[in-house]
């Protein structure tokens, strides 16, 4: 047991909590103070964009009146499932947003950017129809990150049941959700704020905040998870060091895991997960605290991975995806990944497009959308090979990209 | 002497000269293979934009028809002084650009990116007449960047003279040349590029390229300058380890000279510049090569200075004004910095602002003129209070930055 300066007692636990608090006190305070752009507002009519290396790109706003959308599923029928943050689940059916929410999605913790998250088909949905999504449960003053399912019905969620859930975090720790190829699944649990406070919590083994962690679709621990019957370490634990993910996807080729984290003032990173890793937050790390101090004094480190892409100043990246589709010939192979603020200017956003050369190091990026300002959540390809995007609002949008035919 | 695995024996110097080549023809290639934005020409008209801080900023087309257009000086009745890279330098007077060179400029070597680049005016101009300019001095197989002075006449340059001569260098070395409070000029030197090869000119004392040097108003070096009478050491040096310098200014409070420099992929910089220290290229960089690589190891090393500002991706900054105006009251103490590509895209650029916060440290940047696609050149507060701006084009411009008065 500790004293502190005011002469209390506290556990380690209650202490990282209180950090949180302060922790997170100051990044709200920080985005309060930001300047911004007015907002504007999507256009009624598809946009044509010219771009870098497909010359017409078309934008089409598929549902509107979304509340701050999170994340997307394509249903075999052609619909569309896409979570609400403040704990809803829509469908498009036929083009056409259902104006009554789903049943049976549980109560979820919605303070700041707690809430419902990101939504993945079972690989065998169409037999089972099986639905997996992340959210914060409400767990005393904070939440826990957690996975759950349930039948997907004409109406809503049957059999709904929660198959894991995080240690306590602070009320914005983000989660991503995504089926592997052998039919187990990537979960991602950020919330390591506060490089000296919560961050640490990234790098202890036995705590699955600031992890990705791997599980099978029931919610067991695979056998070959690489800390499985190490002493001190949690099992579900897949890769270590990650400060909050808001992207992730699966590489359509090689099958690995990638996901990508925000920084707090720069150093936003895409990382390669590799099982067992240790991605570095906040040990090793280009950015900088709200504050301005360097999180830390070095970038690389024997024994931590370093990122594929590191941006400074901060994009906030958000959802991923890999694009294989043949509608847009020239972007194959490309990442694109959502970002939610640019240049810490409030109301902007974009959606950024990374090209890699033939060894798999990044050869340039684009900035596409810029003009319409919007917060990107989420970006991914359908299984008609189009682009659709979340834009991140009170009033969201689902946006579809497509090529202008030549 | 050292033997080549071709058997041949080289000088170091010649070994040098032929990696250059290789070093600058794989630059070309890569920028030669870029996909690009189709070119946008500039509006006719006012362009009026809003901007996070100051509501509405209109654009306004000064000049236009300058050939790549690169520095830019106001003289005291109100005219413009403009540089053209191939070798001439223009004067706007009463806002009407003349459409006869001045006469009395050297030849220039003006292969790829050299040619004639920065230009600046004697502090005491107004009695003595000096301008300033740095140029690409044809040397043999490269170039020399050459200082030069000469006394404006009505129709050209009268007792023109070259102050300093680097060593020789290849024909992308660029230079802007600064005075500063004290009377005194600081001038960059550019063209250490090659990790492997140039870039380890930028650490070589003897060697004037990669370096801040800085120079009494007659050439001579001044006699409290940081390695006068150190073994060793070129007495003009001011700092080291610099790789290619396009954009530089005195801070208007504090007299520092700062000046920005282009990593290859990555690792832009802005550098508060300290007498005699070193900024560290290819040592520590954020940067990797064209091919893909990691220039560097490490970031950080004691005795290297660390950057103000870093960009991942590159923005490839130029020409940068502090702004002290009071036409935009909400941009006083920011920094300006033209970029000329940005995601490694052709056709795009902008011009970025960047606020730092109390303790001075990086608070958030702003992208503007992002609509307008240029590369931007240079930027310049002029003595009206206003921002001017100059694009890098076969057909640039001279653009006007003003408030939308409220």
């Amino acid at each position: 047991m500790r004293l502190h300066a005011d002469g209390s007692s506290r556990s380690p636990r209650a202490t990282i909590a209180l950090a949180f608090v302060c922790a997170l006190a100051v990044a709200a305070d920080a985005a309060a103070q930001l300047p911004g752009l007015p907002p504007v507002p999507l256009p009624d009519e598809p946009v044509v964009f010219a771009t870098a290396e497909e010359p017409q790109v078309r934008v089409v706003v598929v549902a509107r009146g979304l509340e701050h959308p999170w994340g997307l599923a394509f249903l075999p029928d052609g619909g569309l499932l896409v979570t609400e943050r403040p704990g809803r689940l829509r469908i498009v059916r036929d083009g056409v947003l259902d104006p009554e929410p789903l049943t049976g999605v549980p109560e979820v913790y919605s303070q700041g950017l707690a809430g419902l998250m990101d939504v993945a088909l079972h690989p065998e949905f169409a037999e089972n129809r099986l639905v997996y999504w992340t959210y914060s449960k409400p767990a005393g003053e904070g939440a826990w990150v957690t996975l759950a399912r349930g039948r997907l019905t004409e109406h809503g969620l049957a059999d709904v049941e929660d198959l894991f859930l995080s240690d306590p975090v602070g009320g914005t720790a983000a989660s991503r959700v995504v089926f592997a190829p052998d039919g187990s699944l990537y979960m991602t649990v950020g919330g390591a704020f506060g490089a000296a406070t919560g961050g640490l919590r990234a790098q202890d083994p036995g705590d699955t905040v600031g992890k990705v962690v791997r599980l099978l679709d029931d919610g067991g621990i695979p056998d070959d998870n690489p800390f499985v019957g190490q002493d001190g370490y949690r099992p579900e634990i897949y890769s270590l060091g990650h400060r909050n993910q808001l992207g992730a996807a699966v590489h359509p080729e090689t099958g690995e895991f990638w996901a990508n984290e925000n920084g707090p003032l720069g150093g936003d990173e895409l990382n390669r997960i590799r099982p067992g890793a240790n991605y570095g937050w906040p040990v090793v790390s280009y950015s900088r605290e709200y504050s301005g101090g360097r999180v830390a004094d070095r970038t690389f480190q024997e024994g931590m991975e370093p990122a594929e892409i590191v941006w400074l100043p901060s994009v906030a990246p958000s959802g991923m995806a890999f694009y294989d589709g043949d509608r847009f010939p020239n972007w194959r192979g490309h990442v694109f990944v959502g970002s939610l603020r640019t240049g810490m200017i409030r109301n902007t956003g974009h959606l950024e497009r990374i090209v890699f050369n033939e060894q798999g190091q990044e050869a340039r990026r684009e900035w596409l959308l810029t003009e319409l300002r919007q917060r990107i959540r989420d970006v991914r390809q359908g299984p008609d090979g189009l682009l659709y995007v979340l834009t991140d609002a009170d009033d969201g949008a689902i946006l579809r990209l497509e090529p202008v035919e030549r």
